[in-house]
C-alpha cells in the first residue's frame, strides 16, 4: 500500500475556501432577551455540503499516483480503486479533522480526547457531519494526540500508537476503514485522508442515507474502546434529496457507563435557564421548532432514549408518509432501545400539542437514570420565553421540586 | 402554576355516571363447564371510551378558573393552555384512579402497591386503559398509600413523598407530566386531576395509536423507581379509526428483576385446568380468538417476549396489509427484544394452525427463562376444553413431563 | 398421546431418495488457485426443498394410526390434528437429522453437541435449513447423544434425560414443541418426527417467511439452556415466492458468552488466505455475490451484528423495493441489536462500492469485541483473489498491523 497516493502533500485546503457552508453554534444565544427576538442558531456544526455530482475533482489525487513512479494511468486507476469507493470519482468535498487531548472530565479525572473542524473547537462528540446522497467527502485526519496519553491508553505494548477515523454507513474502502488490520490509522504527528462515499440507492444497494456516526477504531486496542471511552466519536447524517430538513439538530450518544455525551446529572444539563446556549450539554428549542436527535450508542451497555410529552415514527427519519397501509403499518415510539454501534435519528416538532416546558430525556433504565444518565429539553414559548406555569423549573435547578411544600397539592385530603 | 385551577372540587364523578362501559373480568369463568358453552369475558377491565370529540365538555373547568379569583376568560384560556394540551378543549370523559397499598409479595415479601379504578380492584398492573385518537382523558389519581409506606420507599430525606402519573405515547402537558420537577403529583391523602390527548396524525405530528403504558415516576427518587419495583403500572392502548380489536387483551410487564407481572414460576401462572379465570396471572384463550398482547419492559435489564407456536408481524398493531412490497418488506418475527420504557403490542389468533395447547410464554434470555420468568398462554379447543393430546399438561402442573416414564419416546432404539 | 402415531416404524427414507438438492460445502474450495477460476461451492448445507404443496404425501402415516388398533379413519384423523399443524396435509419432505457428541471445545474445554443430517457431519451451529413458504417437513431426530452427557449437564436429577428439536417462525403442533411439558422430546437413542409447516400468509396469518432457528429445548433443564450452550443449533430460512436467492448463505449465532458460533478470536475465524474454504469459521465471498447472513441470539445477553463497510435495509430479508414512500421509510443500517431468542437475516452485494479486503464482523459491545467477538467477511476480487492493496492483512494474522513501523504512516509530521 503506498501511504503518498493516501495522504495529501501540503496544506489541506480550508472548508471555507472551498464553498461548503459550515455553521457554528457556540457561543450564540438562542434568543436575544432584550428584544425578546428569537435569534436562530445553529446548534451543532453542521457541514452541510450543497454541492453533488464531483464537480471538484482535484487533480492533485492522480499526481500523487505518479510521484511514486509508477506509468500514471495505471496506477491513477489502482489507487483510485483502493483508495476511493465506486462511485466517488473525486471528492465533492474536502475538510479537516483534528484529535487532540482535551482537559481531562471534570468529575472523573479521566482522560478526554475530541475530534474538531479546528483544534481550538475539539469536543465530544466531535463536529456533525452532514453529507446528501451522492457525495463524496475527503477528511484529513491530522492526530494531534500526545504520543504519551495514547500509549497511556494502551494495555498491550505490541498495540501501534495512533488514532483513526472510522465511519458507519457510508461506503469507504479498506484504506479508509480505520483499523489496525488495514493500516488505516495515523500516528501521533501524522495526517491521512480518509474518502466516505453517501452512496445513492440503486437496484442493488439500499442506498446510504441515514442517521450514522463516526468514531476512533484504534486507541487503546484493536477496536477502539479507549478512543470511544475517551470522546472520539461524532455524528453523520446522510441525507436523501427530500428529505424534510430540522431547524435545530442534537446528537445524543447513550453510554459509555450509563452517561449521555460521557456526562451525568448536572454536567449533562448546563443550560442557563435565562439565556441558553444551545449545544450538547444545553438542549433547548421554540415551540413549534422541528428538532433533530441524532442517538447513538456507545460502550458495554444497552440503553434507552426516551423524551417526555414527545413522540415519533419508528422509520428511518422519525417522519412517516405514504398510503394508509403504510402509514398504520409504522409504530409509534417515545422510548427506544438501542446497543453499541447502533444510531437512529428521529425528527418531530418541539412542543407539538404539549406546549413549552421542562421535558426530561433520559434512558428509561430505571438504575442508569438514577445514576444521572437524564437530561432536559427545554421547549421555550414562541416568544423564546419559559412560561411561569410551564412545569415550575428544570430539574436541575438547585431549588427542587422535592422541597416544594406538600400542602400544595392536597386539596382533597 | 395554579393548584385549584388543576384539581376539581367536590366528588369525582364516577365513570358509571358518565356513561362509559366499564367491563371487568373477575371473577369470571371463560367457559361454563355444565354445558360446554363458552361465556366471554373480557380478560382485563377495559375502559372503553366510546364518545369521541369533545361533546362531553365540563362547565366545571372554567368555573375552577373563575373561583381562583381572577378574570374568567383570560384565567380559562392560560389555565387550558397549560393545563390541557392542545387539541382537547374537554375531556371527552373522566374517571378516577386510585393508589393503594396491597398485600406484600407473598414469596419475597417486598411491597406491593397498585393502581385500581377502585381502591378494592387495585391490582399490578392496574387497569388497562383503552382510548381512541380523538379522544381526550381526565384521570383524577387519589393517593391513598400511607405516607409511612413511601417514607420507607424512599432513600434521600429531602426527596418528596408522594404517587404520580405519568404516561407515555399521549399528548399532555407539564401539569400531567407526573414528574417532581413540574409539581405534578400527588401527596399522601391528596388528589390530582391528569389530562391525556390521544392525539391523531396531523401533517406534522404522527399519531398517538400505540401500544403504550403508565407508571408513577415519584416513589423513591425523581424516576419512580420504587413506584415501578413496586407494582404501580399499566397497559394503556389508543386505537386508530379501523383498528381491528381483539378478543382478548392481556398485558405482560417484563422486569422488574427477572419477573412477568413481578412473579416467577408458579406466580406467573394460577390457571386452574379445569375452570380458567382469565386475567395477568391466566393467559387463557380459545382456538380462533383473536389475542392481544400489551407487553411492557420496566427495571434495569433487556428482555425478550417470545411465545411457542405463535407469530405475529413487527407492525403498529402485530397486523399487517396492504401491497406486496409493503408486506414483503415487514418481518414476521416470535420473539421480540424489549428495554425498560418500550412498550408494544401484538395481535394474533390462537392456536392459528397450532392448534390447542399449553404454550409456553417466556424471556428467551437463558439465566430468565430458567429463573422462572416464563409462563404459559392456554389455548383451547372450540368447545372451551384442553383435549388431552393437546400438550400433556401444563408446564407449572405438579405432575411434570420429568416424571414421564423414558421408555414411552424409545420406539426406535 | 399415541407414541406409534408420531414415530415412524422403520428406516427413514434419507433425503437424496426423495428428490431434495442437498448442497454441502465441505472440504470444498471456493476458487481453484491453479487456474484463477472460480468455483462456486454452498457455503453450508442448504436443504432446498424445492416440490411445494403436498404432492410427496406418505401413505405411512396413515397406516400408522391403523397399526395402534384405533378404527383408521377417526385415528387418522385424531392424529393428524394433533400431530400436523393444519395444512400440512402430508409432510412435502422428510429428512433425519442426529444429535451427536463431538470434541470437546479445543479452548475452553466445554462439551460440545451437534445437531447433522448424518452423524459424520454434525456441528454447531447445525445444517441450515431451507423452506418456501407452503411446505411441510416431517424431520425425524435420532438421538445419539450419550445418556451419560446428558446426565452430567443437567442440576436436577428430577429433570428427565433427552435432546428435542424445537423451531421458531413456523407451525408445528404441541406434538413436535419439543419441551419437557409436552412430552415432545426424544431420550437417548430414541427417535420421533417433528413436523414443520411453512405457513403462507392468509387473511389472519401474517406468514412465515423469515430468518429463524431451531435449537434444543429440554437439555439440563426445561428450556434447554446446557443445549444451546453446547451447541444444538441450527439456522432456518423460509422464503417467499418471488424472495431473491443468494449466492452464499453463513449462519453467526451470537453467544453464548461473547462468542460467534460457541468461538472467539482465531478460533472465529479459520480462513486460510490463500485457499479458503467456506463454512461457519470462514466467511468468504466474490466481489459482487449476494450474500446473505442468518443471525441469531442464544444465551444471556445482547448483542450486536455490525459489518464493516456494508449496509442493508432494516426489513425481512434486507433489501427493500417498492414505493418512494415505503423506500424513504426504511432505515439502513449496519449495526443491529438482538436478544436470545432474536434472529434475523440480511442480504447484500459483498464489496459493494467499497470493494475486496478483509471486512471486520464483530459486536460492537466493546468488551464483547475485545475479547473476540470478532470474525471477518473476506470479500475476494473477481478473480477470486486478496489484492495486495486492499487492506494489508487479516485481523487474524500473526503479522499483525500493531507490528507495523509507525514511520509508514507520518509524512506529515
Amino acid at each position: 500500500m503506498d501511504k503518498e497516493m493516501n495522504d495529501i502533500g501540503g496544506p489541506v485546503r480550508s472548508p471555507a475556501a472551498e464553498g461548503p457552508e459550515v455553521r457554528r453554534s457556540s457561543p450564540a444565544r438562542l434568543f436575544d432577551s432584550g428584544t425578546g427576538r428569537a435569534v436562530l442558531v445553529a446548534v451543532v456544526m453542521l457541514v452541510t455540503l450543497v454541492g453533488a455530482g464531483g464537480g471538484l475533482a482535484l487533480a492533485r489525487d492522480d499526481t500523487a499516483a505518479e510521484s511514486a513512479g509508477q506509468p500514471a494511468v495505471e496506477a491513477a486507476a489502482a489507487a483510485r480503486s483502493a483508495e476511493r469507493p465506486e462511485g466517488c470519482v473525486a471528492p465533492d468535498r474536502r475538510l479537516s479533522l483534528y484529535a487532540v487531548e482535551l482537559p481531562k472530565d471534570p468529575v472523573t479525572n479521566q482522560v478526554r480526547l475530541g475530534y474538531g473542524l479546528t483544534p481550538q473547537t475539539a469536543s465530544y462528540p466531535g463536529p456533525t457531519m452532514e453529507m446528501i446522497e451522492g457525495e463524496c467527502l475527503a477528511i484529513t485526519l491530522h492526530n494531534q494526540v500526545p504520543a504519551a496519553t495514547l500509549e497511556q491508553l494502551r494495555t498491550d505494548p505490541a498495540h501501534p500508537v495512533g488514532v483513526s477515523l472510522h465511519v458507519h454507513g457510508v461506503k469507504y474502502t479498506q484504506q479508509s476503514d480505520g483499523t489496525v488490520h488495514s493500516d488505516s490509522f495515523v500516528p501521533p504527528g501524522g495526517s491521512r485522508t480518509y474518502f466516505w462515499f453517501a452512496k445513492p440507492r440503486t437496484a442493488t444497494s439500499p442506498g446510504t442515507a441515514g442517521y450514522w456516526w463516526y468514531h476512533d477504531h484504534v486507541v487503546g486496542g484493536p477496536h477502539g474502546t479507549q478512543g470511544l471511552r475517551s470522546g472520539l466519536f461524532g455524528g453523520l447524517v446522510v441525507r436523501r434529496q427530500g428529505d424534510p430538513r430540522p431547524d435545530r439538530t442534537y446528537v445524543t450518544v447513550f453510554g459509555d457507563r450509563q452517561t449521555i455525551n460521557l456526562r451525568r446529572s448536572a454536567e449533562a444539563d448546563t443550560c442557563d435557564p435565562v439565556n441558553p446556549v444551545p449545544g450538547p450539554t444545553c438542549l433547548v428549542a421554540k415551540l413549534g421548532e422541528r428538532v433533530e436527535f441524532i442517538v447513538i450508542g456507545i460502550g458495554d451497555d444497552m440503553h434507552t432514549f426516551h423524551v417526555h410529552g414527545h413522540s415519533w415514527a419508528d422509520t428511518r427519519t422519525g417522519l412517516v408518509d405514504g398510503s394508509k397501509a403504510l402509514v398504520d403499518s409504522v409504530p409509534i415510539i417515545d422510548n427506544k432501545t438501542l446497543g453499541p454501534g447502533d444510531s437512529f435519528g428521529v425528527q418531530f416538532v418541539a412542543g407539538d400539542s404539549v406546549g413549552p416546558g421542562h421535558w426530561m430525556l433520559h434512558c428509561h433504565m430505571q438504575f442508569h437514570s438514577d445514576l444521572g444518565m437524564s437530561t432536559t429539553l427545554h421547549v421555550l414559548d414562541e416568544n423564546g420565553q419559559m412560561p411561569p406555569h410551564a412545569g415550575g423549573h428544570a430539574p436541575a435547578a438547585p431549588a427542587q421540586g422535592a422541597a416544594a411544600p406538600a400542602d400544595a397539592h392536597t386539596n382533597h385530603r
